[in-house]
């Protein structure tokens, strides 16, 4: 029977993927729980493109051009490239155009969906991940914008955030174009290199980020990358109007309008927040979280945000000649269930079984009987599900983390009399049939 | 800004890919969320796998021998294959495998998750689709499979369907491995045909099949299928045994036995399925709906199972030498929504908003406060989403079936009553903003 070892197939997985527990799962689905009642409450549609498209539908307006091809997964099939998206606001585009006549516009919908990218995994870079999008499509009211910053706050406050917990920063492209105006460059990859180095100022802080701007920068590997070339008053000029702390254009104004009306404060006015999308035309949003997150050695990590969005007036547009203005949001769930597993006060239930041991296989029916009085009350239970001695079962019962197992032997089958034994405290107690379920809510 | 419509990407979707909307999804929900709560009774742990896998970890054990690579869409990740999972039983068999040492054992593990086939789509055929799978490792005890036979019934039960409008059939592979041996066929290739001929009896009826066990047939097309060449005398043996109508071998004898212990009646014998799978080596079960199902045309249609699933002692084995005997069920959700949906009695509730109509950007506050109180109640209500004139806005309100509309122009607004047009009946109600939560309440 054994096989050659080379010819056995790999146990592992491939780099950027990874299997995912209850633990996980449990916040996760809490996450989307809420998502689901606050998209309701506000209107928005439920919809769910598939994981693949044809490849010009999507790879013709890749969100950063410095991605190559390589960046999404496809296939040639028979004469056309699918692939799978690498995000749900390319797809959306698509569905508005192919039902542009019969869906009602403005359009609001919401999605959630796995996106992929097929790019080199490092730690804590997955090649999957879930995301949450919504969208209003076919509006250029900035009541939309604002309020997609208004349910994201709902959102993490109903997933228990305080609100010194988090923050949505706001910016809007306006203001990159009209710094772009203000220093006379019209050279398309001198702005590209200028946004991408201002996205990194997060990151890497003003000192590092002008030099950028500048003849370029020698990282600590010694890898030198290109600067955007602009004169050191230009890179002053940027860098005063990116300290502002109180935006100027019309835009953000009629922003911070609504959001009074909304007595939405939990913001930030921040015009450094650049976002890597280059489809973006207005507004534009990041969500933070601010406690502290730690990596898998236990070290504190800069986080950054978990999703962010914006504008984007023009991208429906690459399908046809659609009159659909739109506005965003995206976040990524697995990091913030990443974020919320990390603080003590979050807590998700996971339901281990009451574990019945089998003395003996033809004393089945009693056990059924017992399973079926506490499934009956929705307490999880289970037979043990494998043919092993006691001892065996009880290792089994404290592995899975059951709260308590049910004895029933020979003895106590004839005085119908089962012995709960509780895995916590050790303590076993005798008790008749009929108060099985008030003694095992104790426990559990 | 006209761009040559060459360019422009497809609206398209690739064959066998579509979009799903709000209705279809609700449906879902609902059934996932009765899985979950069934699962967790039952005490089945909730796992994720990732969609792809190394190739050859799922490729070694494709079920279906004649299923092509091609089945399945693959990647060249730098030296490696990529696939993505065509099923989730052989993730799981990795899975254990990787972890074998640390999962408690018997392990029972349930996962919900998209699984893909690179087949070539036809009508209703997709090349995507939401599986659920529920499975018992590391046990031969019949109690397992026998309980998946349960748990399926209480997950169909719970979303709706009562006894006679489902069924679950029961076989085993001992029975066409005792049949194998009595017609004294090794020959793997006969056996094979043998079987894949027997999988078609619903299909195809047993005088078609017979055809197929002897010399070969030909369809209505033309096309002639090779048959496995049995004698006539072989095929009279195999139709009188997979004719019996109670079963013989040991295992069903045993799972009967626990059925009645569980009261579980609600299963039918029948020999004849077979399950395209290779892998089964004991029990198998079939989920059958058996209710109408009509297909787009309206034209009622022989629907075929929605799942089902059998004991495959042999397959985590693949990865190494590993006791992990398992039996599990698995169970298509698209389809189980689809026949759902077609039933009378169905009904899921779609929550359309409340929209509440902009007559002047400036009166953005009041809007907004009527809006608070309706969430407040957690009743789905929206400003109008965009910067249209009242007729549009009541196009917009019918064509996504609000049940009304809110209008507070200056009027309104200074004597503090809004009007509620309810769109179903067209009455209006001028009410004082108190009531307002009260209403509208009576309307949805």
């Amino acid at each position: 029977m054994k096989k050659d070892k080379k010819n056995k197939p790999s146990k592992e997985l491939p780099l950027g993927f990874v299997d995912r527990q209850e633990k996980e799962l449990l916040v996760r689905d809490f996450i989307i729980s809420n998502i689901k009642k606050v998209m309701i409450k506000y209107g928005f549609q439920y919809l769910e493109t598939p994981s693949f498209e044809y490849s010009d539908s999507i790879g013709k307006f890749l969100p950063d051009k410095d991605r190559p091809d390589e960046g999404v997964f496809s296939f040639k099939d028979e004469k056309k490239w699918l692939s799978l998206r690498y995000d749900l606001t390319a797809p959306l585009a698509r569905y508005v155009a192919k039902n542009y006549l019969e869906i009602a516009k403005p359009f609001k919908r919401y999605q959630l969906g796995t996106v992929w990218r097929n790019e080199k995994p490092g730690p804590g870079r997955f090649r999957e991940f879930l995301q949450f999008d919504a969208d209003f499509v076919g509006t250029k009211s900035l009541q939309a914008d604002a309020e997609l910053c208004v349910l994201i706050s709902e959102i993490l406050e109903k997933c228990g955030l305080n609100k010194k917990e988090y923050i949505i920063k706001i910016s809007s492209r306006k203001i990159t174009e009209d710094l772009f105006k203000k220093i006379k460059t019209d050279n398309n990859e001198q702005r590209l290199i200028t946004l991408r180095a201002l996205d990194k100022i997060d990151r890497l802080g003003w000192d590092e980020v002008k030099k950028l701007l500048g003849k370029g920068r020698k990282d600590k590997s010694g890898d030198f990358t290109k600067g955007a070339n602009l004169s050191s008053k230009n890179i002053d000029l940027i860098e005063k109007e990116l300290k502002k702390t109180t935006p100027e254009t019309e835009d953000l104004k009629e922003i911070l309008k609504i959001f009074k009306d909304y007595n939405f404060e939990n913001f930030e006015f921040d015009p450094s927040v650049i976002r890597g999308l280059e489809y973006y035309t207005g507004p534009i949003f990041e969500v933070n979280l601010k406690f502290d997150v730690k990596n898998e050695k236990g070290k504190a990590i800069q986080f950054g945000s978990i999703g962010g969005g914006g504008r984007y007036d023009n991208l429906v547009n690459n399908f046809g000649n659609y009159d659909a203005p739109a506005t965003g949001i995206s976040i990524g769930l697995d990091r913030l269930v990443y974020a919320l597993i990390q603080k003590k006060e979050f807590k998700i239930k996971q339901s281990r079984p009451i574990v019945i041991c089998v003395f003996d296989k033809d004393s089945m029916q009693e056990y059924i009987r017992l399973q079926k009085i506490l499934r009956d009350s929705e307490i999880s239970a289970e037979i043990y599900p494998g043919e092993s001695k006691l001892k065996k079962q009880m290792e089994y019962a404290n592995k899975i983390n059951a709260p308590a197992v049910i004895l029933y032997g020979e003895n106590e089958i004839k005085l119908g009399k089962p012995t709960i034994k509780n895995l916590k405290s050790g303590k076993e107690i005798s008790i008749s049939i009929k108060d099985i379920e008030n003694e095992i809510k104790k426990i559990i």
